[in-house]
């Protein structure tokens, strides 16, 4: 199966559509352009506002967070899988704001999580990963469930009508993957890529640059497939939530990406079925660098610009009333021709 | 009467409440800082979610477009007036999708707007003003008449159970004023602020600069109070909307404020009443250069960068969700104290 190419028909409609609202040409500046873009992933114009939206948490632990690159312990992964099944995080509030189902999985977390909905962990691959500058974060079988377990969860996702997917991410330490994935399919070196993640210090940040160029030094002459390339550097969160991106651009359902983790999983979907970035566009910008770098790359530019850097998501949530705004101007607004201009 | 400042103890409390948020410390970037804001307008920590936003539409037309300042026609103001009533306008699409709820109200209309809605009409001042690089706009008796109008309709809406308040502005020409108001309260001359409004030409844009210079040597030995200044290079639809911004910090209602009309009137309006501008927060960056200076005046930021250009208030509009969002993750995400991390 591969992925299609979002309507061309319904894109040029829309953009004729957009050039006869009663506003002044480019007036609806990224508004107008976004609109333009939901036509054709909806293939209709005009496009509907997408009511049923979807976010899903995929969160995992990663073996390189013993070696001091977050500025958090892996312990308060599960502790925040908690307060998300609880509705409680930052996500959470975000969600409920704005009509957005969330649904938290663990996917690697590194602890049992007793007593949790069993649904949670319905799709579990293992506890944590590898640290991968050391050697593969995991097994190409490892990687393949993962993959799967995000293909499934899309189908299901899209099956309950969601008319816009959300990735979200939960894991301590997940930024150092998620850099090393986009640093290689970049070509880049770790140090033009490297950010500080929840905050860590200067020095945090020159053992995570070394820990990053380390993997992808260990890598670099293995000529590896992408689906190899998220074994070694990655972890089964992160292609969990590759496997969903891959799952909803085969399907022709629209992505609203987040943050740094959820774009390195786009540009690894992107390798996996080249065309599949026509299906996502960005929501938030990341402090961190190699999410500009990867956007950049896919063509991408994101819709919010507030600062944020908490994950879960929560950039994408933010703007999905965005996205519903750019389908309303289009649908709503009265056309020049209707009126006595 | 004057205006207070918001509540620095409500300011204080939300700012330990989000610094104990089960979230790294900053994450939520300028989520954050404009949940504190919300809670200092408000009195209350955590602060609520803004509902009840009202948006009203000042329209006015304006003398100095007969001199070839602007990309359409006059008649083009009535026309858009009567489609905001009937709720097609891009700001009417936007409102709706986010429940907002927007009035329109001709003060300066260049047309009698026959069979219209008499409520529209209810504040109107007279028909556009004087060019305003050749004499007065108005006499300083309309501009107190249009500040009143503002300070009227700003009480209704406050009455109605307004949480938040915007205010919009239709009016073929009205940046040339806004430009011209900027200008003389920063000092600036007309070179560094002019832009191109709803699009126009070099030569256009050449010529409008000229004629705001005009304006500003006009009236620079004079000597005005900031209500002269309305009256010398103003309008009654910018003094209306000034009068309803005045109004609003007094009475206690924050304002998100749109585009270079709405920035301008908040301009004037912390100059009639400093420390006005402190229940003003900036919804989004318009490309006019007169809007990104008088925010940087007024110490404001955008919240939005979407290259819109529409005016009608619509920016602010399509801002309102990230007040939401702000509100809600201040009010709604756990405490680290409620946690067992």
């Amino acid at each position: 199966m591969t992925v299609k190419p979002p309507s061309a028909a319904a894109q040029e409609e829309a953009a004729d559509r957009l050039a006869g609202l009663a506003t002044p040409a480019g007036a609806l500046g990224r508004l107008g352009e976004l609109g333009v873009w939901l036509a054709g992933v909806q293939g209709q114009c005009p496009p509907a506002v997408p009511e049923r939206v979807r976010a899903v948490i995929f969160a995992g632990d990663h073996g390189v967070t013993s070696y001091g690159v977050s500025a958090y312990p892996a312990a308060v992964t599960p502790a925040m899988v908690r307060t998300f099944a609880a509705g409680r995080a930052g996500v959470s509030a975000l969600a409920a704001a704005h009509g957005v189902t969330v649904r938290v999985l663990d996917i690697a977390v590194d602890d049992d999580l007793e007593g949790i909905d069993p649904d949670v962990q319905r799709f579990k691959v293992r506890r944590s990963s590898e640290p991968l500058h050391l050697r593969d974060a995991l097994t190409v079988e490892e990687t393949h469930r993962a993959l799967d377990a995000g293909t499934s969860v899309a189908a299901e996702e899209i099956a309950a009508g969601a008319q816009l997917l959300i990735s979200g991410d939960m894991g301590i330490g997940n930024t150092t993957p998620a850099t090393a994935l986009i640093a290689e399919s970049l070509g880049l070196p770790a140090a033009e890529l490297t950010g500080r993640g929840t905050g860590i210090d200067d020095e945090a940040l020159a053992a995570k640059t070394a820990l990053i160029q380390q993997a992808l030094d260990r890598v670099k002459d293995r000529g590896l497939s992408p689906v190899e390339t998220l074994a070694a550097l990655g972890g089964a969160d992160l292609a969990a939530s590759t496997g969903y991106l891959v799952a909803a651009a085969r399907a022709g359902v629209p992505v609203l990406l987040d943050g740094v983790i959820a774009v390195a999983c786009a540009v690894m979907a992107d390798r996996i079925e080249p065309g599949a970035a026509d299906w996502f566009a960005a929501g938030h910008r990341s402090t961190e660098p190699a999410q500009s770098l990867a956007l950049d790359k896919l063509g991408l530019v994101p819709l919010l610009d507030l600062g944020m850097r908490l994950g879960e998501g929560s950039g994408a949530v933010a703007a999905v009333p965005v996205v519903r705004s750019a389908a309303a101007v289009l649908r709503d607004v009265a056309l020049l021709s209707e009126l006595a201009i």
